[in-house]
């Protein structure tokens, strides 16, 4: 049977996919850091090539920022459904380097006590995750010389610095990209060898902003006492954000739009198989430091954020420096949930700062930070249900819907641009420290999810 | 008369001494860096060297970090006084260098609206005042071949990174170093031409502490709402430190030893010429900002004060990076007053920010950061009624006992080590930006710093 000589190509050919995939591992696609404009270019140069290695016709497309890589195949027959691949070919920045144990763009294999790992930076957001896909079609074409689904392949190079050209590009393309549905491969399992499909996506918001005080760094000396800190007043508008009694977010009207999980829903959550202590301890966690009142689960699906990133001011050199420092400098981001308006939040942050500033302190806003909400994805498509069953059969456990903490624009855009619904499957696990030093992929997600590919492009011919 | 032909040696010598203060600002000399050692070392060299062109027997002498510079020479009578100088070579880091309007150790001479400057970083802490001393002595020297007093030279190279070796110098040299008054020159005049003698000195309390969080950096969708985030932690622990209502420090036992101004110095204080809308708005500030209750000067002379001076976690790079970090770190200075007991304010802030600490963070601290208590001169002395005098013939106006925001450990040591009294004098304006970007030391303060050494020398023998 047609599937099976599939899977087994892909069960033999596993060795080099690990191959091809550390050679794209290797280079360092960091698209939040200009310097690392021209390795973003070879990541898509290296993805064209591979896809024309499989006999698939694709091109590298320019945009103001990191290039997009599209590319066309036909299907076997012509009533074959047509879907749109999405996954994104750069990473994200290494810092703190120090904390690596091994270089992040010398991709390795590793044993571990949870089996083996690929590990660098990439490996699984979402470099792993998209060559998943790759590898499963070029399977295909190697058994059958044809693919079972008409597919557009869309790699994008700019999803971890905001997607600044993506709405563009899919307005500039929109007939090319049409399609009947997208699969999006950059999400993870609820809990390990739990095949799941992300049904609910939280939205974000990023926002920066810098407090000034005096007109030049101080002598904590000759105005130590009299002198207003920035550092003290950043600190104290950090911890205005939060009510340190309930840990909501204090934000006036922050919480609008935000609506309570049907209990059914709920129960479905409860039971999928989220680990929870797994989910906390793996990461030095005891307990859920959340919202009161909100399960594990809740906290991460379906509550908004308003996390800071990023806070710095002052000196942090060697030794010390007696210095008042004239700015204090925060980085935050916001995971928005149900109907919340990034837009309508961003100004009701700005607004709480403001009413929280002392008389000589001051706040000068970063002006082109982008928002998105969230999404809810259509479960009840029928590909939704081709693709649960396809997971099922791999994994040899039932695949669920669940929600995600993260967000992933483009499946916003895909539906207000292109009016496309999404499907996300993704293999990563909680623990493969997506963002973190020392990011890994497990080679059980890389090969069962190369065969769970494999499984859904047969199913949504069925 | 004698003191006459040495001031107008000054006065023609000036164009000269401005160009030796440059060449000796023109090393980089920070000591809070290590890789400025061999700089201090230069700054070291160089000093031996301008004092042997005086005729003056100086020599570099090695200690565990930067070197001291250590010189004596005889007076021209045997009943004369002998002083020891004491200033610093070493200098604060420079950044944040772009703030700068010419390199930090490309020093300038510029016209301000405040008359000439040297510009630099040392040109006022302590490298300006240190060579005001010296050129005195060039000038007393030069017109008589000898000296009113004899002297001893002491310059350390440690001041701005906590003085480490000094002590041990000190304990290991004592008999050497006697004298019967130590002359510093590190320290500032109440306002712009009012002489002054600082008549008490702040302590100096310094640590630093990392708080953790969770085990990794943390991508802020899979874990933001469950996951505890340092940075939001530390920024809590820092507005703890303080009483929001009436800007006092909140930490348990922190004003234990901390005595009211006695008000009849508080009356000599507000009427010695303070200029506080000048202080306060030269560097952007329309009021005073701390303890509520006390006046500026109060506030800056005779109030303890808990700072940060760095703070620092998560993404500062170019875009955005959304991280909970597994780490957030804190630099604090403390200013000490009246009987304050350092080593006793260590454990109480330790066991304060270790009181505050969330479920799954901890606390890690730095353990080798020194502490100094507040020092009150002994203005009974008759060396300070002379110089006194000396000081208001220079200025064409009374000179005055301060207080000092400022901290010199030294003055401390002297006393615990030597039995050594100090007598501070010092030409610096508030506006001179030290530890700060455009560092500047007026020429005023230069020349008439020269000539005010002159005249107190000469009046130490009367």
């Amino acid at each position: 049977m047609s599937l099976d000589d599939v899977l087994s190509r892909i069960d033999a050919d596993l060795p080099a996919a690990i191959e091809r995939l550390m050679e794209l591992l290797r280079i360092p696609s960091i698209s939040t850091d200009p310097a690392y404009a021209e390795a973003c270019d070879q990541a898509a140069d290296w993805l064209v090539a591979d896809l024309a290695g499989i006999g698939i016709a694709a091109e590298k497309r320019p945009t103001p920022g990191r290039p997009m890589v599209v590319g066309h195949v036909e299907a076997d027959h012509d009533d074959a459904p047509h879907v749109l691949f999405y996954g994104h070919y750069d990473v994200q920045p290494v810092d703190p380097l120090n904390l690596w144990t091994s270089p992040p763009f010398e991709p390795q294999l590793e044993d571990t006590p949870n089996g083996r790992v690929i590990r660098g930076r990439g490996s699984s957001d979402d470099k792993g995750q998209l060559m998943t896909f790759v590898e499963a079609c070029r399977a295909w074409k190697a058994v059958h010389g044809t693919l079972p689904c008409r597919i557009t392949f869309f790699f994008e190079g700019e999803e971890e610095s905001g997607s600044p050209s993506l709405v563009p590009f899919l307005q500039a393309n929109a007939e090319e990209l049409k399609a009947d549905i997208a699969l999006v491969c950059d999400t993870s399992m609820v809990s390990r060898g739990v095949p799941s499909i992300a049904a609910q996506l939280r939205g974000m918001l990023k926002d920066e902003f810098t407090i000034t005080g005096p007109r030049i760094d101080l002598h904590s000396g000759h105005y130590g006492g009299p002198g207003l800190n920035p550092l003290r007043e950043l600190s104290r508008i950090v911890t205005s954000f939060y009510d340190q009694e309930t840990g909501r977010v204090a934000v006036e009207g922050f919480y609008e739009g935000v609506h309570e999980v049907p209990a059914e829903q709920l129960r479905q959550w409860e039971s999928c198989g989220f680990d929870e202590s797994e989910y906390l301890n793996s990461v030095g966690y005891s307990q859920a430091h959340g919202e009161q009142g909100y399960s594990t689960l809740e906290q991460q699906w379906a509550r908004p954020t308003l996390e800071v990133n990023g806070l710095w001011g002052g000196y942090n050199g060697a030794g010390s420096k007696t210095v008042i420092p004239a700015q204090a400098h925060c980085k935050i981001t916001c995971r928005l949930v149900g109907d919340q308006d990034p837009d309508k939040l961003r100004v009701a942050i700005r607004k709480h700062v403001e009413a929280q500033l002392s008389p000589d302190a001051g706040v000068i806003w970063d002006n082109d930070l982008e928002g998105s909400k969230a999404s809810v994805m259509n479960i009840a498509r029928p590909e939704m249900e081709a693709a649960r069953g396809a997971l099922s059969d791999e994994w040899g456990r039932e695949a669920v819907f669940t929600g995600m903490g993260g967000s992933i624009p483009v499946v916003g855009f895909f539906k207000s641009v292109l009016g496309l619904d999404s499907m996300l499957v993704g293999y990563a696990n909680d623990d493969d420290a997506i963002h973190s030093p020392n990011e890994k992929y497990d080679v059980e997600s890389f090969h069962k999810g190369i065969r769970s590919w494999a499984r859904i492009l047969d199913a949504l011919t069925r």
